[in-house]
């Protein structure tokens, strides 16, 4: 990963982590269910963020690399990979 | 896409086609909330299977070609194409 | 259901059916992957809209009956089933 | 919430917190992008178990309250309130 999105994930990853921490204090504190069913999703959105911005770098790196390779495994095992990547997103 | 694939698909989405008959049915027979609900979510996900197949297609075929391409252009496109079908599934 | 919704949702039913037969000749036409894709997304939405107006219609009506019951089993059964209803929306 | 659901919701937040810090762990020493997106995905299905437990016991308690009272508005408020935590999941 580049020096820069490196920092940027780890930031974000920082700023999940103060945010969980608040929800825990709001389950402290006997607020209101429907109040923390809202900061738990908004977590669960800002890791997503996090899940882009990762596989972005990934397309752009790895997976370019091994499709551009003469190797044939090489280029199935990517896609392959990639497509347990959608299985993890894919949700119904 | 190859002839085999293209089979396959037609012939789930023409499966989808007469589940979705069979949902209209259900309402009009005024079946239970909950049954109904049990088979639109069936639907969608035979879909996300459908999906699944047309990605992976895509992957092999489009995806592969564009990133071997020595046009910068043409692979940045590529990728920004997938990262919108990983925010489409995000988006759900 | 009341009658307005019903055939509110039959009609909404009836025009993912139209939506989905244009998918299919989309696939024989040999239409563009991720064109295809962002159609058969658009099914899964419009079903999901369709699932929404089901879910508020069946809390509205059978929900409420059974949780206004003085049969504790009743209530307890109902709140079941609405967290079932959560784990088949509930996806990652 | 009752003690010991607050207990097990605070106990599993946590460890999500935890396993967050382990995923910083594994940007900062260039792990594979891959394995990283698979545990920020483990955090996500985590994060929604906690979210069904928070459902269940916000139907257990506040939603059959509030249905089980005279007042028409209170009902109709809480089944608002429901639907869009519905749709929330529908969003992520």
């Amino acid at each position: 990963m580049r020096e820069a999105e490196k920092k940027d994930i780890l930031q974000r990853l920082k700023a999940i982590e103060g945010h969980l921490r608040g929800i825990q204090r709001m389950v402290e504190e006997d607020r209101y269910c429907v109040d923390i069913l809202k900061q738990t999703r908004a977590v669960q959105k800002a890791l997503q963020k996090v899940d882009a911005t990762i596989l972005e770098n990934h397309l752009q790196t790895c997976v370019t690399r091994a499709l551009r390779s003469e190797n044939e495994e090489e280029r199935t095992c990517v896609i392959e990979e990639l497509m347990d990547v959608y299985h993890l997103i894919d949700r119904i």
